[in-house]
């Protein structure tokens, strides 16, 4: 029996306690329920987030055997060539937001973008999982601002961010601008007559 | 009918032909041959180079059904905690060489070593991949030096390869003392008597 024909909840397969937070604050506008689930899935090594997300989710899907979705972001420094890309949480694991400022240095090329896929796949619904994207134009700045959010989030200040990091707002005000929460908002959008 | 029976071949699942060259040049020492397969396998994304062969090698025996090996490496530079590690084609790809310098600086904490994982799977055999490893330690160099092999062969300088860069070596003298030789060699011992 499907758990979600009486009641809106929608399972997150993430081990990231921050972008379940995120989920959360943007799915109760439309009065969804975040179920995490800490599950250890398949992630491949690709360019391309959605290819990496919709293998993931097929895998959620196959290991909690319930409609799941999961999420993969990346941050994508033009002068970089589009790294950390898709490898921003190890990169920011090993060389963190100083090992990207050293890179920049002084460059004034300093255009970056996050983008943000979820995948969603139901097991007993079709084999092909759902993709819903989000991306955030921006700026990787001088020197790190703020102590909010996550990852790279003190370097990285959103174009109609009002100068502020993304690690200067709450997660309500990074939710308005950020990858992660339009991607959220299409998925929600789609959700609530799925279910 | 087992295709290796009456001859020594050995499959190498890659689309990077200067490994294929450098696989060539020590297997023929064993008298094995060697047939690069440039299959599309899955590449996990993990911080452990054995878990990505492996994953990968099942999904190139299952590809081509036949037995294959496959091979992994990373660059693991200790000052910047193992980076650019299984993500160094990637990292190779958008920094380079000289983005991994800039990194650096004129840090005197240079020491780095090459991992070389290889994973072999036979779908007739037995269903776990045997893995054969090799390692080299070394230095990065200050400026890049040499043309020859690939990747970030020239701004790395193994200790007992008297001051030269891999990049500054032939194949069969970076072969002698390389992570990829090593693991070569050791899979090579094994699989003469295997076949």
């Amino acid at each position: 029996m499907n758990p979600l024909k009486n009641s809106k909840v929608a399972f997150f397969g993430t081990g990231n306690f921050h972008k379940f937070n995120e989920a959360r604050y943007v799915l109760v506008e439309y009065k969804i329920s975040v179920a995490m689930l800490n599950l250890k899935c398949i992630e491949i090594q690709d360019d391309n987030l959605e290819t990496i997300a919709k293998t993931s989710a097929i895998d959620a899907a196959n290991k909690s055997n319930l409609p799941i979705f999961v999420e993969d972001a990346g941050l994508f420094i033009k002068a970089l060539n589009g790294f950390p890309g898709p490898y921003s949480s190890y990169v920011y694991r090993t060389l963190g937001t100083k090992g990207i400022l050293k890179i920049l240095g002084n460059n004034k090329s300093r255009d970056a973008h996050f983008l943000s896929v979820i995948a969603f796949c139901d097991p007993q619904g079709q084999s092909k999982p759902m993709t819903f994207q989000g991306r955030i134009e921006g700026k990787i700045m001088l020197e790190e601002k703020g102590s909010e959010g996550f990852g790279f989030d003190p370097i990285f200040e959103p174009l109609s961010g009002n100068g502020k990091a993304f690690a200067e707002m709450t997660t309500v005000e990074k939710n308005k601008y950020s990858h992660r929460g339009q991607a959220l908002r299409r998925f929600a959008n789609w959700y609530e007559d799925y279910i």
